[in-house]
């Protein structure tokens, strides 16, 4: 697991429960900074936490063989709405290739009620690859 | 413009710039929450301001009926990483029907460069209708 | 089982195996009319494929209420290129709400290698409802 | 235009218009084939003309610089069910990278009603590459 989880993952309250190349599951308390004004969920949280976990996985992967990914595609579908409680977010991987990689996150709350799910579409960069005008720091 | 912009979006420093039925514009200026171990924007929180824009916009729409709306599905592109600066997003309608809308929002850097785009469909409920167990209460 | 199967499916060949509210399976043969021009299976074969089973499995859990159900939105992953023998998919629910269901179909090769995914939301429509200027039949 | 369009686009009677690196235009005349079950047409047809399209903008845009381009994810979003006429889709870049592209298309009924729109992330590949275990053939 990565000793830095970056500043949103952080912000949300994630904490990781399981990390590896095949499955990564993590859990949050619902707060404050979760709710969209109806007081429920944002979808935002939602999405962002399955970019998360996908990423994670789909990085422990590649990182096997030396490379990093980036995000390219996410599309998250809202199955319940939920205003509080523990929720568990649980991904694992739909293809991984050399040059692209699926991840798929499905979210439940305390009663296993699927809350949201969605698919992450990743590419692979190369070691010695550039992000955003910066050598890639694999590190974290 | 609701008065409560809903926590995630407090915690975001998600600035509104114009709310109406037709367009919805916000902006921020990337900070630490915003981050992903990377150094980059997290694509959650691209994704998150999206689905806040388009379902702001469809609300607007859907509250002239005396209805609200919730987000079904949002799936978003990553155009190009970004990793500090002021970030503007804006949305608009693609579809507003009785049943469902469908809005489109785009994000730029500050040199007007796209960095994300994705689309929001979203369901319109009754007026007097329930979510997550409690009366809808659209004053936000 | 439907006995009119539409237009396209039958211009792709589809061949129904199980159809229920529970879980949809079909196959067919690659032939000429499922190729792009570098002679692999076109995306809009298996999005389409999807499409129809994803619907079918839908109208079947709508149906039993008497309402019917149209497609929102079709998100679909290509994860193998294929060119040639038959291929299998089947669709299942994610979500079947009152208002609105989710499923997702699965297409996999001869060897049950993983070639597409992907997943529709569809809309509940009232029995007495109008698509595109009439009355559904439903009887298809 | 590719002087083979594939067997789906045939079968399809789909129609090229213009096509260059920046837009794609193609039409087709609404048939027993493009229609499901209801009478209206297939949202497969949507999703494959807009995979079409954008896939063929996209290779235009590569072949310039040698190279060859396979589709990742198609999202489609349904606007307005159509019995019959003539309809018209249109695809232009939302962004032309090196490594990956992704094209919006759009698709209007002959009253420039909007009836479905999407987009397609694809994957650029070396020219050498090879795609389901064959060299690229990209004449077509």
């Amino acid at each position: 697991m990565n000793a830095n989880p970056g500043g949103w993952n952080r912000a949300m309250g994630l904490s990781f429960v399981r990390v590896s190349a095949d499955e990564v599951v993590a859990e949050w308390q619902v707060q404050a900074q979760h709710l969209q004004p109806y007081g429920i969920v944002h979808g935002g949280v939602h999405s962002g936490v399955i970019e998360t976990l996908c990423s994670v996985g789909a990085a422990c992967h590649a990182g096997a063989a030396g490379s990093a990914v980036v995000g390219l595609e996410n599309h998250t579908s809202f199955l319940h709405a939920v205003r509080s409680g523990k929720l568990r977010a649980r991904a694992s991987p739909l293809s991984r290739g050399r040059r692209t990689q699926i991840w798929e996150a499905t979210i439940v709350d305390e009663g296993e009620r699927k809350v949201a799910t969605g698919r992450v579409r990743l590419l692979c960069l190369p070691a010695d690859g550039e992000l955003a005008g910066q050598k890639i720091d694999v590190r974290g």
